[in-house]
């Protein structure tokens, strides 16, 4: 029935299937996370008698060793072995006999892989969550280092207000902050055990899920067993907190890709991360800026696949859940890579503070302060902004702008009020525009200053978020290293 | 150049450019929130002497008369006038004259709109919360009266182990609470005053944004004025929860429709949920379930636009933000739709339990626990596995299955141990199977009623946590009908 | 156990549950299409004999004078009728008694669902097809007034080389062509009728398919019932098409903003489509391009939920279905506002050629082409790649540009060749190296003005193909006008 | 400032820049693509001597040889090189020297990545119109086995009427064909040829775009460069075409897995196909159906990534673009893997005719006949419909069924007309409701004797668009082999 059309068209054999269903392609990188938590699992069987304290320590000893033996490259996982969990089960029995067939005892493939996906992730979102605090540090540096440079502040991509560059790099600063506040909620739902759900319906060995949550750092086991295994909120979740990053990467991105242009020629970015041309020296593409972007469709689609993926899907286990690491990685591991090459980006950027100013104080952009002065003076806003806005038409229709206003000119704005020119001069010159902004959370230099003390002390308190994480991880880590 | 082709397709007259460019078709469900904004404004723009407390008492009151005139139907928002913003501050200044042109002082639409979302959410977060502890008291209740109903476990959508219905309830159960979880998580980002954040860069006039934040009840206002206006993180991550909620009921649809085919027979669902034909009563279309599961792709939809309208929007407002409404509103108007309906459609539910316990006793459902049987004998899990297999597939070619064995047979499966063949036999009853998961989070009745008391506590927990918001938006909404 | 906590959150009644069911709010758009389907249906009962030819004139006349009614609004559908179709056949009956009743013989709402889609979408392709149209020609005639201006061609939103501002225009031509060609694709499989499968098998009545597919302008009936009432590829593929326009048009419209900025300052787009501030009258929103922009993501939203919808639906008919017309109508909507807005935007645009070309003549657009005239000396072109390399990094460090360029200087670069300062300087004047881009489909004038003759060519044809469709749809929107 | 937290958190090296900007793990795949086409180029610069001949033919056999050295893993591409590009034109210059470096002349890397994917699409193109037509035959050969199968045909997941099993199965052959038509019509718009528009402008050399497009088999080159350079609607849409045929794979799929449960039993899909449980024997895991289920999710997230990437893109080429073989690959592949395997497992299907049949035997599937049948007699359809409801509710309150009815219960349907008690019982059996259903494009097993003839005829024509196509490629394929 079926021709041989091209090599990419055949019959399947027995052994592509195998290849169709295997999936140790991807799951092959969680063997730290398998290991680890089948040593927990062993402990618990000795512990509570299931099986002998000796062939606890029999087996754990071997899990161990094969740790090392795919760390450094020994034990190379087989597709004929389907998984992760099957390969090493495999060389535990090769390794240790006949006890290793103890290690599935009261598990099932459905509890393990939701543990090691909750294993990986958790070490996962401590990681994004440093690279984040990284990042912060970053923007913060460069807001410290250009404190008082002005800029064009931009609504629809034009020029609305003059602010500080360095507001702008805390408006960044506040959407990292977000992203960092996101991960540690959804931390909370990642780290819970689903150890013991077994197939889908628990144990009737007298196993203790406790004491294994307890060993691996869980914060509790998880309720409810059918819940267990299929539940996936915690990689859905993961990957909606990742396309938020990397929404708000691609924003920074466009802007400093917009404001490299020659047109724009606010910043430069570092010769590292641009690429020239050697025949046209002076352009320098924007590269790593424009792959962040570009990357954010990665994530975006990873999200996707994953709401898709579950959609619909009866409890429990269903083999569609394979694909869900695949999505997960790819979705991390962007989002990862992107931030860990940003903060280095930012710290190379230039900022070409004449030329920013320059393009801030276009002829117009103290017309909103001088409106708020006239309101000051009693005049409601509307009737202020009527005047202001009669006066600057004239001023452009005969090619003049705010700063040649006449003292004659300002006093019919509204001639029940006095007005000082000396005053208004003082208000429409750029730095007073840009000081003035003194709101809570505005673009004034003592607010910003304020912002840092603010922003230095939120990174100290996300740092011993992340470190407390990442310590204990290492220790599970370490443990499994130690063999005797 | 373009002639007319029909009536859609024309040259766009200023009236269509500017029916295009108008969002007054979406944000008029705003009003409220719109009118509870300003007046918190006002009453702050008063308290700061920025405008006396009597036109701060006059525009106050007239905003009040506005949301009534609204409420009634008696003003009608008009397209001219572009947004619903425009249209309360038009009709302010026609009822109370010029002082009206006071109520935009120190505000821009930038920060008004952003405002007006959050006040609209995080009311709508506080309903759906609700809704979501509706329908997880519907399914204690259902538990509660089918606390031993006995059905097939499924993996792969084949039977696994037998259940109980009651535990698959409380897994849906706990699946809620998660999206209950993200929801207060959210809240905390919704929660945050934007006000004051003006155009983008903040104001010069001296107004106090930590009062009108106190005032709005928020936690507080927003750290950075450009992060102000340009922050839809909220919206997003909104729509993120909504889509976890409509995964869950998706899931939950997937299996009621499977479940009411005749086939299957395990349940019948409620004649209000369910349209027949009159030439075939026999059917019972499960229209509501479908309809659940099909509404789940629009909020899949609205992520999708929430996330495409954001990536690579340069800082701050841009009109391309317009559209966020009307993804929001989709979103999360299916999700309140979907879970008003459906705690009473669970109600509904007639289980059928001789069809699922008959299901769920097919003669090899015991062979797990027969193998955990002599592993609490001392044989190796894989070895005991092993013989339990042999015995299961003599048995089928022999046409037999477990409930048929034998005393020899028994005893030739591991010749070292000592088995009791009343034993066996009261192990491999479907009761047993169930009862002896008796693992924490297992299927046993014994840890379902350990389970139930735990949720009733989480829901009583869960309504305290909505009870208290709902009273505090209430509070607001009875301040702006007090009219004097 | 609900209780009541906001009006928002009820217990739902049966009115509840049929509103939450009812599909008249969406699709009572339909009713043209539907009567148009029933007349055709009603023609095709009295050929076969399924009906006297009396009855089905009555109920023609009938289905012409609803069609009136619901047009000028005298009848309005109602939510108890659950959707178009019932209130048209309620309404049918009202007024013409029993024989209306014959109406749904050996029909069912799955196919009339179906085939009332399909007559809407291939309207709908024709008049988005138009529209495509209307828009090619406003980028044409742009391009013919400006044919010889020039701009910065960009690569990674850098300078790369000059090209001439109507080869950019007509770029975007080919682009909507590929829209309009991939349009004409999908209504191929748009075309087809579903009428006569019933509610899924087809029918027992002596039904004749085939002329109710003419009598409709069909290509043919579908050959299978089954897929005929489940089939909705054609919706999905007509968002995909939609889709890819979104994607087309947000290009553009982002290129229009960036070159409506005070740094690029390229264009100027009219009045009409650009929203200014009082106070800052310099100030151009390019509101319509923004949202044309942010509606791209409704439209791939829409696409998201459709492929959603679809995925894992058993066959045939299932409720889900219901929502695909949001899904549906949403997406072609915004496309269609966009398009229908767009054509008279670009006629708009005021080129600043001065700006664009003082843009496009930095001192080094000329070394691709000094490069390119060494090899045409018979340097290897790596080779006169890196000798202008060095000339130009050499100038960079002086300060100088290619302009100011020495005879000796370019005699260094390559001994062995000859060099002509006069054809030198002439290559490095920009004209030249717009013009000198002569190849097939380049930016040179010859180029350009050739491509318009092509273009015109292919407008002309598009314009057969789409007026064609319209017409023959008038045609049947005229039959039901004419009551007797 | 930024501490290493672990060995995933470090400054970015030089070298991790280069990594991050590399593409060349994902395209080096296209290293035949990439030397099918500088082999055109080559020819073309010959052919227009600007170069040589005698260059022409040394870089060619150079180009050849590389193409076997990569092949036969002799040449492993280097990430420092960045993409396959430059190490293909690198180990030129190392084995044929300084001609070696004329190869890009009149050609840039933004042409001929877009040439590569285009060539390599086309072909992909071709291989997956040929699974699809491979499919359709196992769809075709199965309903040819099982053409008189009777199972109850569904809508909303309940019975509707009782249908061909083979019917069902040509259901899906009509959406496969869609699938196929979608695939030619994207062929149209892949194969065209951008080699010549180089970096974005076209090239002032006296190249020959026809030339390059001919010995290429394109249709022809396209028209102009800038868009040439910035296109991805072919890859978008034939992401589309992707999504669409998983979208139908998903709901065969769905059917498969849910008519394998215990509950349904219609089905049994073969050995190979499934994986069971040593423990259960009986239990058969639909595991590749599954995984196909599932695989949709990673089409329709690459569907969403290329949308998502091209969104507000700006001309012309931007770096954002190379994440765009990784979604193309990503799409396809999965697409082509489910493609490979399913023709072979739908052939595996053992159809349980005796069980279908008997579910579809419910006793009141006839009553839509019932009613048919007193139409003929001219009762109005509503009437009669009226009629039969009547007859059904009553039977059911007597706990009796259609097949016991009684001749004086007939004859009180409607006293006005004939009713004979034999035709009627002709008319309720099962075979009879089936046969019935003779409209065209029904159920009954005439019509879908019909239209086997007409299938195997598509199949045929099928076959010969692909083959001629296939055949072409390998043509080129061929001469790249042919070294001297």
């Amino acid at each position: 029935m079926k021709k041989v059309w091209s090599e990419r068209i055949k019959v399947p054999s027995t052994k592509e299937v195998e290849d169709f269903t295997s999936s140790i392609r991807i799951d092959k990188r969680l063997y730290k996370h398998d290991i680890i938590g089948s040593i927990a699992h062993t402990k618990m069987l000795g512990k509570t008698n299931i099986i002998s304290s000796e062939e606890s320590r029999e087996i754990t000893e071997g899990l161990k060793q094969i740790y090392r033996e795919i760390k450094e490259g020994e034990l190379q996982p087989s597709k004929e072995l389907e998984d992760i969990h099957m390969n090493i089960e495999a060389r535990l029995i090769e390794k240790i006999g006949k006890v290793g067939e103890k290690l599935p005892t009261a598990r099932s493939r459905n509890d393990q892989i939701a543990l090691d996906e909750r294993l990986w992730l958790r070490e996962e979102i401590a990681i994004l969550s440093n690279l984040l605090v990284n990042l912060q540090e970053a923007l913060i540096e460069k807001a410290k280092k250009n404190i008082h440079l002005i800029m064009p502040g931009f609504t629809h991509s034009q020029h609305a207000e003059p602010v500080l560059f360095s507001h702008w790099l805390l408006a960044h600063f506040y959407k990292i902050q977000r992203d960092f506040d996101r991960l540690q909620d959804c931390f909370k739902r990642v780290n819970i055990s689903p150890l013991g759900c077994v197939a889908l319906a628990g144990s009737s060995l007298p196993i203790d899920r406790k004491l294994t949550s307890a060993l691996l750092g869980f914060e509790k086991p998880c309720e409810n067993s059918m819940d267990g295994v299929s539940d996936r909120d915690f990689l859905v979740e993961s990957i909606c907190c990742a396309s938020l990053i990397m929404l708000h990467l691609s924003q920074l991105s466009e802007e400093l890709i917009e404001w490299s242009t020659p047109e724009f020629g606010f910043i430069e970015i570092g010769d590292k991360f641009t690429t020239g041309s050697s025949l046209m020296p002076q352009k320098r593409n924007p590269d790593v800026a424009e792959l962040i972007r570009g990357k954010t469709a990665i994530t975006y689609g990873s999200l996707v696949g994953g709401l898709t993926l579950m959609k619909g899907l009866p409890l429990t286990y269903n083999k569609d859940l394979q694909e869900d690491k695949s999505l997960l990685f790819q979705a991390l591991d962007q989002t990862r890579e992107c931030l860990s090459i940003l903060p280095e980006m930012i710290d190379s950027i230039k900022a070409k503070g004449e030329r920013m100013k320059e393009a801030a104080a276009d002829g117009f952009c103290g017309a909103t302060e001088l409106a708020n002065y006239l309101v000051t003076k009693g005049v409601p806003f509307r009737e202020a902004h009527g005047c202001v806005s009669k006066l600057v038409a004239r001023l452009i229709d005969q090619g003049r702008d705010l700063s040649q206003i006449k003292i004659e000119e300002l006093k019919q704005l509204s001639p029940k009020i006095q007005i000082d020119i000396k005053e208004v001069k003082g208000i429409l010159s750029i730095e007073n525009l840009v000081k003035t902004k003194s709101s809570y959370g505005g673009s004034s230099p003592f607010r910003v200053e304020e912002s840092i003390g603010e922003v230095k002390q939120r990174v100290r308190d996300n740092r011993e978020i992340t470190e407390g994480k990442i310590e204990s991880f290492k220790k599970l880590e370490e443990e499994i290293k130690d063999t005797q």
